[in-house]
C-alpha cells in the first residue's frame, strides 16, 4: 500500500515556512528557496503545491486571514453575552492592530504583498484584494444590524461607514508599523470614532427617557 | 579657478533618479548602481552625497513631500478667496489620492519604504515618519482654527479628528493603488467623511437663522 499523504497538512508546513521567513525578513527574502529551505521540505516539493511565488504569497494571506477571523470570533465569545456592535467593532480593532506577533505578520504580509502588486502584474492579478472586499462587506453587514437594532442612527449610510472603519484601521495599523504612534495611541483614535460614530442619537436612544447620546465605553 | 559645482543639483538629479526608478519597478530595483545608471552620473558621485540607500530614499521621500505640499498650496490658490476649512480639506485629500503620476509615486515610495523599514533597522532609524507626523499636526490646526472661526465643532478633539483625516486618507490612497477601489468612489468616502465631521451643529451655525446643519458641497 502507498505511504498516504495529507496535502493540505503539507501545503500548511509551506505556507506557515513563508510566514516565519517573511516576519524575520520582509517579503524580499521570500522565494520558493527559502522557504524550501525553512519549511524542510525541498525545492520541488514547494513548486508540487504552488506554481509561483504569487500563488504561495496568495494561500498565506487566505491563512492569515482565516486566522485572524477565528482571533476575532474568540475575542467576541469571551465577551460570553452576544455584544453590542460598538464592542464587536472595538474587538474588531483590538484584533487587527499589530499588536502581537500574528497580527502583525498580517499586516506586513498584507502590506508586503500590496507594495509588490503595485509594480508586479503577476501578483496584481491574484486576488488578494478579495480579504479587504470581504471584510467591508462584513462591517457593513454589522452596521446595518445595529441600524435595525436601534444602535445606530439610520441616517447614515453603512457602506460609506464600512469603508471608514476599513482605511482608518488600515492607516492606524501602519502607523503603528512604522513607529508613528503607539498601538495604544491607536487604539484611543479607533475608540474616538466609535464615540462618534455610535454617539449620534438614534430614534430608540431619543424615544428612551433618560437616554445618553454618548454610550459610555465598553469595560 | 575651480569649476564651480551646484551640488544642490546634482543631488536633485539622483533623486529624480531614483523616482524613476521606483515609479517604474518599485523600490526593490532601487540601488546605488541602478539609480547612478538611470541619472547618468557614476556610482562614485552617488555615493559621494548619499552614503546608504537609506539615505537616499530617505531625501527622495523629503523631496516628494515638498513637491505634495506644493500641488496642494497650488490647488488651494486656484480657488482664489481663502477658502473655508471643509474645501482647503476636500483639496488635501483631491491632492494626495493616488489619480497622477506624481501622487501615485508619492504614495507608492513611501508605502514601499514603510515596509522595507519594518524589517529594516537602519531604515527605521531614519526620520521618514516626520513626514506623517508633520502633516498630522498640520491637519490639526486647520481644524483648531476652523473651531475657532464657528466652522466646526467646538466639541471635536482636534487631534484626533486631525488623526483620522490622515488614517483614512492613507487607507483609502492604499486601497486605490492595490484596485480595491476607484479614485473616484474613494473620493465619495472622503466627501462622506467631511459631511460628517462639518455637518455636527456649531454655536455659530444654530445662532444664525436659517442655517443648514449640513453644508453644501464645494463646487
Amino acid at each position: 500500500m502507498p505511504r498516504t499523504v495529507d496535502h493540505a497538512e503539507r501545503r500548511a508546513l509551506i505556507v506557515e515556512g513563508l510566514l516565519r521567513v517573511a516576519a524575520r525578513e520582509g517579503l524580499n527574502a521570500v522565494t520558493m528557496r527559502s522557504v524550501a529551505a525553512e519549511s524542510g521540505v525541498s525545492l520541488r516539493l514547494v513548486q508540487y503545491y504552488f506554481e509561483s511565488k504569487a500563488q504561495l504569497m496568495s494561500a498565506a494571506l487566505e491563512r492569515l486571514e482565516r486566522q485572524s477571523h477565528e482571533r476575532w470570533e474568540e475575542r467576541v465569545a469571551e465577551l460570553g453575552s452576544p455584544p453590542s456592535a460598538r464592542t464587536f467593532l472595538e474587538t474588531f480593532f483590538a484584533e487587527a492592530f499589530p499588536t502581537d506577533e500574528q497580527s502583525r505578520t498580517f499586516q506586513l504580509v498584507w502590506m508586503s504583498y500590496a507594495v509588490l502588486a503595485m509594480t508586479d502584474p503577476e501578483l496584481a492579478e491574484q486576488p488578494f484584494i478579495e480579504g479587504p472586499n470581504r471584510l467591508e462587506r462584513q462591517l457593513a453587514d454589522i452596521l446595518r444590524r445595529a441600524q435595525t437594532d436601534g444602535e445606530l442612527a439610520s441616517d447614515l449610510d453603512a457602506s460609506a461607514e464600512a469603508a471608514r472603519l476599513l482605511t482608518i484601521n488600515h492607516g492606524l495599523g501602519t502607523s503603528v508599523l512604522v513607529g508613528q504612534r503607539t498601538a495604544k495611541a491607536a487604539m484611543a483614535v479607533a475608540r474616538y470614532h466609535l464615540d462618534q460614530l455610535f454617539g449620534r442619537p438614534t430614534e430608540a436612544k431619543l424615544a428612551s427617557a433618560g437616554s445618553d447620546a454618548h454610550p459610555s465605553e465598553p469595560g
